[in-house]
């Protein structure tokens, strides 16, 4: 049956997320552009570390999703590419920043900056990303959208140190784990909707619709996220294994300790607690997860999200775009890479 | 003659320092309570480690010019006391930051956030302080002002990375650093200064004077803590050598070398170039730094940017506030903390 699916997903020939990439292809390119453009320094370290981080391959899935959104509520204006840059910057930043605060060697299959360049001006690169990011949004003179968007940045802040305080938790309640999701990555999945709706000056209720479209979608996407570090393969550029190394308490991890009965919660929590993980104990977890089929009752909390995501939209006309945007809200569950 | 002049100042009542601090001493009170409000978080460790920061009893200088030159400026308002807060917010994510750069333990005789709670929550408490310090601006309201800031934010980054960029390099010339410092330290100085002029829609003309008492004011404030770390003792909170220790190329050091003869270069060089510098090479810096009266042609070179900034503010009304910031110009030179 599993390997039936595998076959299905190799013969379909786009993914909703191919088919947004095509449709805003130009849009992409002028976002990109733009950025290049605004990142540029007379520091030339500056512009060595902008250039690898913009060249590194991203999903650009957040501006996108600006994209997208000022698509769906017919902005006719150029806003919606400086601020499709804007979010994507936020989103660099904070993984210059993440990098450096999990140690990280590989991000997409290539080396993180931090590892080329050291801690030091990775830290420095991404609160300049950051400044950047706010000249943009002044110039583009939406005071509306620069409060959404520094209420975003402090957001995420306030959900990684979140994260951190509740590091190695594995009682961790799904609660607060829907809130650390929320602020440090759905918050902005939601602003990078939103910015379409503030753009073309939509009603307050077209506006919350396409933030939560773009929230839920973000918790959609995390939790994936969390699901491939435990259910991934090297060849997509992620290493296995990263969160629980590192100490992280995602979404499988509390599943399978609801799921657990006592000598395995004694395990899990004493792997946790301890400040190194090796691989013996990883492939221990691997089977306890398997045991408990812990990925299947992941992928059926995120859709619980993809369908407040997806019906979000049924306010806004039909229209290619928005049948794209709201198959995406599934297609990410089981998303490869 | 030293010793006299360490006699006469015990002597003088007031610095214009302590002069300004106790005009804006209800101002600075309604500046920490903003403060404080704006940063509360529902993240316990946000919470923490905010208040540590607030009460780690910094100069508040950044502020107090704000205040200063909204009074001299004759704006009416409350704005001010957002704006203060802000500028002083940016000063405070740059030292978290800066902290984890360098390694730093100690700032003002405390020990720093990164010690106590580690680099990672430190470089997200930077991050969550700048958000923060956007949304104040954001309500505010002034494009002009957060284009002002935004900028700024920027310069200082760059400054930092620049600096890191010429790490180690003893020939630096003045030219360079004297870019270093402007864009990470005095261009805050300014905006600072400048931010009063925006709020009471002064002429293009005085709000570039303003600037220009804090960039050059700036300059001052940097050349005199480059100057303290090789002439400071630890009563007053600062490591003497620590900008040594850290490779850090300062102007005492630049003008070190210019002084120096060709095997003093070499040795120089020879200790900038190691991994690690120890005490007894300190020492013996400390002895050309005194062989060729350096922190004497130090203070000269600062001379010049207090007069640039004094004068300034001569296009304004004479006013107490007005003698005491061209008097700080001057005091900055011989600070001792």
């Amino acid at each position: 049956m599993k390997n039936n699916i595998v076959q299905l997903e190799k013969f379909q020939k786009k993914t909703p997320y191919d088919s947004l990439k095509e449709i805003f292809n130009n849009d992409l390119d002028k976002v990109e552009d733009f950025t290049k453009l605004k990142l540029s320094s007379a520091v030339n370290l500056i512009d060595q570390m902008a250039s690898y981080q913009l060249n590194s391959g991203g999903k650009r899935l957040r501006s996108i999703l600006t994209l997208a959104s000022s698509k769906i509520t017919e902005y006719r204006g150029e806003h919606n590419i400086h601020l499709a840059a804007c979010v994507e910057l936020i989103h660099s930043a904070t993984l210059l920043h993440d990098d450096v605060i999990d140690n990280s060697t590989v991000r997409r299959g290539k080396k993180t900056s931090n590892v080329i360049w050291g801690n030091q001006p990775s830290i420095l690169v991404g609160d300049y990303f950051l400044s950047r990011c706010f000249e943009i949004m002044v110039d583009v003179g939406s005071l509306e959208i620069l409060k959404l968007l520094s209420n975003v940045s402090a957001e995420i802040a306030q959900g990684e140190v979140l994260q951190l305080q509740h590091k190695n938790e594995v009682d961790m309640t799904e609660q607060v784990y829907l809130n650390i999701v929320t602020q440090k990555t759905a918050s902005l999945f939601g602003a990078a909707m939103k910015v379409g709706g503030c753009l073309a000056n939509k009603s307050e209720n077209e506006k919350k619709a396409l933030q939560s479209y773009g929230v839920n979608l973000g918790i959609v996407f995390q939790i994936s996220d969390d699901i491939l570090d435990y259910n991934s393969t090297k060849a997509f550029g992620k290493n296995i294994g990263n969160d629980f190394y590192e100490g992280k308490i995602t979404l499988p991890i509390i599943i399978l300790f609801q799921k657990s009965n006592n000598i395995e919660r004694e395990q899990i929590k004493k792997y946790f607690a301890q400040k190194i993980r090796i691989e013996k104990e990883l492939n221990q977890i691997l089977l306890l997860i398997k045991k408990y089929d812990v990925i299947t009752i992941c992928k059926k909390r995120a859709e619980y999200f993809s369908n407040v995501s997806s019906d979000s939209l049924n306010i806004f006309k039909d229209s290619d775009i928005r049948k794209n945007l709201q198959e995406l809200s599934f297609y990410l569950i089981n998303r490869t890479n």
